[in-house]
């Protein structure tokens, strides 16, 4: 059985200008990975009709799917409906169900009073099955040409999302015989890409050849992944759990979580299964590993808050820092950070906490503290740990690499305490 | 002149299976687009000797450069550096300037061991130009061929715009005749996209060829940008000058901004003007708002802080919400917005202030306040105002749009007030 390969193509000028980061295709990636067919190739080109029709021909013949997301909106540059419509050879048709689906939208969801530009939305070449979009009022479009089915979906995150779970993905499953693919992902902490190499190696040598390992650094971390594929699912999961095992055993003094998950959603399961609670005092990292936590649903049950301390003011009025101590050591200090984390347990009255200070850049830093110093403390009200860690990046890569390492410092600690 | 195209090809299993989201290629488009480069294509293929070797050969005609990123680590999944020399018939060398290098940033920067693996980054074909990488182990490669320059980058963002700033920008001035590329963004908020589309419809209608509009929606707002080309500077600037200027005049009900910057960055430059601080006091958005307002450079000058209260505990201990107040109406209520927004004021002082309380799902909902139930308070010490959103989307994005959101309606308090 031969495998079957998609090709997603991103369309519109901003993908060119660098305007927007295109997120649409790794998810759709991801989505397809997940049902067996296998990316060949992403792409992203402009609003152009020679560029769309030019990949169209290159596409059909790399891949079995086409999946084109964007230039269906309502305005004058979006031009992909036309150009799919001469492609295939068909003529613009107003599509009834479409025609509901928009007048709907703007009378009960948005609002909002509907325009002739709207009702536009609801034309369709007449060569096309329509997917209804249910958030939003350009339909999805299904063609096919030889033995390729094309799929065009509107390039709003939500709306495109939304037309894959429901028509996309159902479509393909039935209309391919799809092989399994399986990814195990673990996440490690506090060891480089190239050290951890040289502990797999034997390993990784070792490995048959039809399982692949990838090294993903992620902020400072590495996920590693085994990938394989097969028609016998149980085999193929089988096969791959054991080097998976053996993998785990080999990575283990590093080792965050063996699934394909976050920091952030390890720290809740392993507060939720303590019946803990943990809270923060945030200085250089202004929110963002609150901002961190908070993304997982239900967090508020073991989140209780964060005082992001920006100023002096607060850090002495909301954390109870000594003045003194401030002006003796200053605000990215050791002593500062544990007045922080012992002003953040009393206050907000939480299991754990953490309390970090630094100077993220470009400005301010010195001699003694460059850009990049920060000092984190971590504890619970009968302990408490610090670590002082020096970063070499950006504002940005700053703020989050320090937000993913203080939260691996608060997860060693909680299970250690 | 004819133009110069690029195209970007990122390289890695990992974006073809949708684990990590590809940043590199828009911050390239957009260091190309300044400098006049037209970027043709985005691309991003596996780490497969055939898929990159096709790539190569197709992309050559399409542009005059290929910028490669990824596929240079250290692992054994890299496999970029082989695919080039072979491509390009050379053969692996030490560098020696390359071998310093990676000593360099073992020895002093990182301060680890250096490994064998590490010492192979120094090899490189013997048929390329090197360019230093001062953030990383892998240089980065020069390759010609016909009319077309290749140039292979690592995949580590941070590592490859070193190398972009340094030397690769630098290099295509000197290489290529390049036309003046000219964008003109504004950000609108308030209004949807073919609403607004409407309002400027006979000045699209009226818009030279030559001269692009675009609309590029983003987190409930919408930025609409002008581009056009050409080969003197100043006559391309003040022909896009004039229409930018009548757009803004039509949009000017909903404009925020006349330049390519973010919300937070406009707020930031409104309130040091005024020489005004402000504060923030989360709920559902879990210190989200505060990260948007420090990821500014010096936002320290104008922002003090946050208080998140995940909790009803932190409502009242740290905000001073009645305990009645959240019982009665409960923590998504105007009436505890408007208490946060209070007790924020008094215990930060800060000239304005933003409470925000509600509910992100997906789950939480209640039939009276669904997922997606907002409210909002904004206010000084003499004045406040309060709204109430609903939004339809998932926990990701709804946290998203509300942080736009709310710092639009703290901007409009600020400038009002």
């Amino acid at each position: 059985m031969k495998n079957v390969n998609a090709s997603i193509v991103t369309i519109g000028d901003e993908l060119l200008i660098g305007q927007v980061v295109d997120t649409n295709s790794s998810w759709i990636a991801q989505q397809l990975n997940k049902i067996g067919v296998a990316v060949k190739r992403r792409i992203a080109v402009g609003d152009s009709y020679e560029e769309i029709v030019q990949i169209l021909g290159e596409e059909s013949k790399n891949s079995d799917i086409i999946l084109l997301t964007g230039g269906l909106g309502p305005t004058s540059d979006d031009i992909t409906k036309t150009v799919l419509n001469d492609y295939f050879g068909g003529k613009m048709v107003v599509n009834e169900e479409a025609l509901a689906n928009v007048k709907y939208l703007f009378e009960k969801v948005f609002k909002r009073p509907i325009s002739a530009v709207n009702l536009m939305q609801a034309e369709v070449p007449d060569v096309c099955d329509i997917i209804q979009n249910k958030r939003g009022s350009a339909p999805g479009m299904v063609f096919y040409k030889g033995n390729t089915i094309y799929i065009s979906m509107p390039g709003v995150p939500y709306e495109m999302k939304g037309i894959m779970e429901d028509a996309v993905i159902p479509l393909l499953k039935e209309k391919f015989q799809l092989p399994v693919i399986v990814h195990r992902t673990m996440l490690t902490a506090g060891i480089g890409e190239s050290a951890l190499a040289e502990i797999i190696k034997d390993f990784e040598d070792a490995l048959p050849s039809e399982i692949k390992l990838a090294y993903l650094p992620t902020y400072g971390m590495v996920r590693l992944r085994l990938s394989t594929s097969g028609f016998d699912k149980i085999a193929v999961q089988k096969k791959i759990a054991h080097y998976f095992d053996e993998l785990k055993i080999l990575a283990k003094d590093y080792l965050v979580t063996d699934a394909d998950e976050p920091m952030q959603v390890v720290i809740g399961k392993i507060l939720k299964e303590k019946n803990k609670t943990v809270s923060t005092a945030e200085s250089c990292t202004g929110g963002y590993i609150a901002h961190l936590l908070t993304t997982v649903p239900g967090s508020s049950k073991y989140y209780e808050g964060s005082i992001v301390s920006y100023s002096y003011n607060v850090k002495e009025t909301l954390l109870d820092v000594h003045e003194n101590t401030l002006n003796t050591f200053g605000a990215v200090s050791e002593q500062t950070v544990k007045e922080m984390l012992q002003g953040l347990l009393e206050k907000l009255n939480t299991d754990y906490g953490i309390a970090i200070s630094g100077i993220m850049g470009p400005d301010g830093g010195t001699e003694d503290k460059p850009v990049g110093t920060v000092w984190m403390a971590v504890g619970n009200k009968e302990n408490h740990q610090t670590q002082k860690i020096n970063l070499r990046f950006n504002r940005e890569r700053n703020i989050e690499v320090t937000g993913m390492m203080a939260l691996n410092f608060l997860r060693k600690f909680i299970l250690a305490n």
